[in-house]
């Protein structure tokens, strides 16, 4: 049996799940894979937590390059995260000529064409299934069990913290803020959120699925990127009472003139299965021009979920079947060319708005003559009593729109926005329908 | 950039639409994989299809062993089906050396173990991603994705014609008879759909999926299987009062003194993702012992969708992993031990019970003494209202079960059947739980 040496650097709450595996369910693996992995050493600044799950501690170093040095070991897990340290890590360790498996999405969002060039010269590969989707293997459908696909578009709900506050807000009416403190509470969500909160984190994921899916290289600041924290309670309602979810969505999809990306707040139909992708779960759909709709669900986060993905990574380069892919797959960012971008304003979609008004004659008509100049159909309008414990006697007016191009529903409300009848700053949600298969 | 030659054998609708793709898609494949695909035969009894669309009739033959004896040829897709000549095909195939790529479920359900044995003594492989679950990587999901999990449990929705005839009976309230009637009319069924509606093909599906999943050999004749072709409409709309959604379940479950397996209509939680997967799309849910819940989902069948999964197995016999894979993963059936099967009636579980009764005093009490004396423990019962249009008297008493032994439900409901206050046999259908994580 082909016996593989490896390093884990970074021994925190995913590290200490891939030291668990490796050690405690040694005989699962072997008998699932047919190779036998050694945990030869555990690196960390801080040993703590590996001395907690009782490891053994002559693998423990505080000093990462001693793993570095040692011929026997041919790959290298980086679970420090970040894009500082980590970085210096993974470069050392490439030069080394050690194989990396990492689950640091942050970095490979904007290091990854550098990175993975340097694998590429040292004659090695870097892994990262486990940066998108936690224990989802999403990273091999694309590159493996959809090969046979242009891939046409991804929807993915890719940020546990996000997804569970969201649950909270559509099952138990609880506010935005209520909910993030009860993920904090719960250990879902980290104490400074804003990673995930902001949608940065799916950011990074979408650009490190897209690059591949798309086969592009993907400039990451050039993602638009809206976060959960200003969404209202009333919204997540009121999009509920016309058949739609709200769901953090990540999203690419191929246009004629380039790939149109964003990750924001979106409402999906109770009929598309995103819309059931409760609490932490993550999930993401994949539209590939012969296999059509697939989708791909679990958990995107957890110790044990994560370490899944990284192992499957260690074993898939143990057995050198990654390495071969990484050197014949184009697809990978360092090989391809920057994507071309659609800017979000010239995407056409349908759209949620919901503007608060006063409460007398003749404003519907304005309302819907300013939609009307800036070329956009009303699908449907609703207009809803004065919202419970509401000061004011403004009133929603909630109107979904057909199919129009975002920047005339940018223009539109932001010429409501002066309106004297109208109070605060009108909400628009974007509508996501299901993509078109066309098989 | 590899050059790799494949013969297709049988042309039927999948064989067209993998002929369609290494053709028409050629660039897609070649830009996404780095492999150059050739199709260098189709071979075919009938070449009526493959002429209809548009091949290039040099390739056609109405003699296979052609291509096998064409040493530049090095794999041979089998889509013939069935269990007889296709098997012949691949036996030869695998004899002149060729990897042989499938999508043959019942041949591969009944004769793996010999052909997977067949195949290594001649020093190829036999790829199968395509038997199930049409486009869904769901075979790659359990020998790579997931390789670092000890696999617990799978449920499965899949077989598309059952799903679709379901989703009516739900969603529409369409009886049986007028569903399959209108499955066959839109081609989802066959003119003879008992392989679907019997349960068999699903049967076929998790003994595929089973044997890789928990590396044992499935003697395909222990599986319990029950089709839809008794299901009444009653039940459903019952069971959806409850909060369950209907589904054929293709099951299996590790016990600690083996596998329980099953294929029959069950009732599923409204919570569970899998309830969501209407009309004839397929979805499987994975437990891994690290990973927890996983579930894939996508189209089960139909012509691009299966050449999808079949192309990429191509591929990853083209550029060799999948070979390194199917010698080095201890997995395969012909290297494993036959399954030990716990029996479904030793199976414990929640159930859903009808039983209609006279409408007179004393009933309720029969009944519930009975299920007390065979130690069944109930959770909720209902009687409901003389069913519409119902010629008698006759009044259907719901009841579901806590956690209970199968016999101990078979074994009352047996004794109720001679009752001469009940009319007809009382219905059972089990409650599939959310199968615990463990993480």
């Amino acid at each position: 049996m082909n016996k593989y040496k490896v390093a884990l650097i970074g021994c925190g709450t995913v590290g200490g799940g891939v030291a668990r595996l490796l050690t405690r369910d040694a005989d699962i693996l072997r008998e699932r894979s047919g190779v036998d992995l050694e945990l030869a050493y555990v690196a960390d600044k801080n040993l703590e937590h590996a001395r907690s799950l009782g490891l053994d501690e002559r693998l423990f170093t505080d000093d990462y390059t001693v793993a570095l040095s040692d011929p026997n070991v041919g790959l290298v897990i980086e679970l420090v995260g970040g894009t500082t340290i980590a970085k210096k890590i993974i470069e050392d360790a490439l030069r080394a000529g050690k194989h990396v498996v990492t689950a640091n999405k942050a970095l490979l969002a904007h290091h990854g064409r550098e990175l993975l060039s340097l694998a590429r010269k040292n004659g090695v590969s870097i892994a990262f299934e486990a940066s998108c989707g936690g224990g989802i293997p999403i990273i091999r459908a694309i590159y493996d069990g959809l090969i046979a696909n242009r891939i046409d578009a991804i929807y993915g709900i890719v940020n546990g913290t996000c997804n569970y506050i969201l649950t909270k807000m559509i099952k138990e009416g609880t506010s935005y803020k209520d909910a993030l403190a009860e993920a904090q509470q719960k250990g879902y969500a980290e104490a400074d959120p804003f990673l995930d909160v902001s949608g940065t984190d799916s950011a990074h994921k979408l650009a490190i699925m897209t690059s591949m899916a798309f086969g592009v290289s993907v400039d990451f600041d050039s993602i638009p990127v809206k976060g959960i924290d200003e969404l209202e309670l009333l919204d997540v309602k009121y999009g509920e009472e016309l058949g739609y979810v709200i769901k953090l969505l990540a999203v690419t999809h191929r246009q004629d003139n380039g790939l149109c990306m964003r990750v924001r707040p979106a409402f999906i139909s109770v009929e598309h299965p995103l819309a059931w992708v409760s609490d932490s779960f993550n999930a993401v759909s994949v539209y590939g021009h012969s296999t059509g709709h697939t989708m791909y669900y679990g958990r995107g986060a957890g110790d044990m979920p994560t370490a899944s993905a990284v192992v499957a990574d260690i074993i898939a380069i143990a057995n050198n079947t990654y390495p071969v892919l990484f050197n014949t797959l184009p697809l990978w960012q360092d090989k391809t060319q920057k994507a071309t971008m659609v800017p979000l304003r010239e995407n056409s979609a349908r759209y949620y708005l919901r503007i608060m008004v006063e409460d007398r004659p003749g404003v519907m008509a304005k309302i819907t003559s300013i939609l009307g100049e800036h070329n956009i159909s009303i699908s449907s309008v609703l207009q809803k009593e004065v919202p419970e414990g509401s000061k004011t006697n403004h009133v929603p007016i909630i109107i979904t729109t057909h199919t129009v191009k975002e920047s005339d529903i940018e223009d539109s409300v932001k010429r409501m926005e002066g309106l004297d009848f109208v109070s605060g700053r009108p909400v628009w949600i974007s509508i996501v329908d299901e993509y078109p298969e066309n098989l």
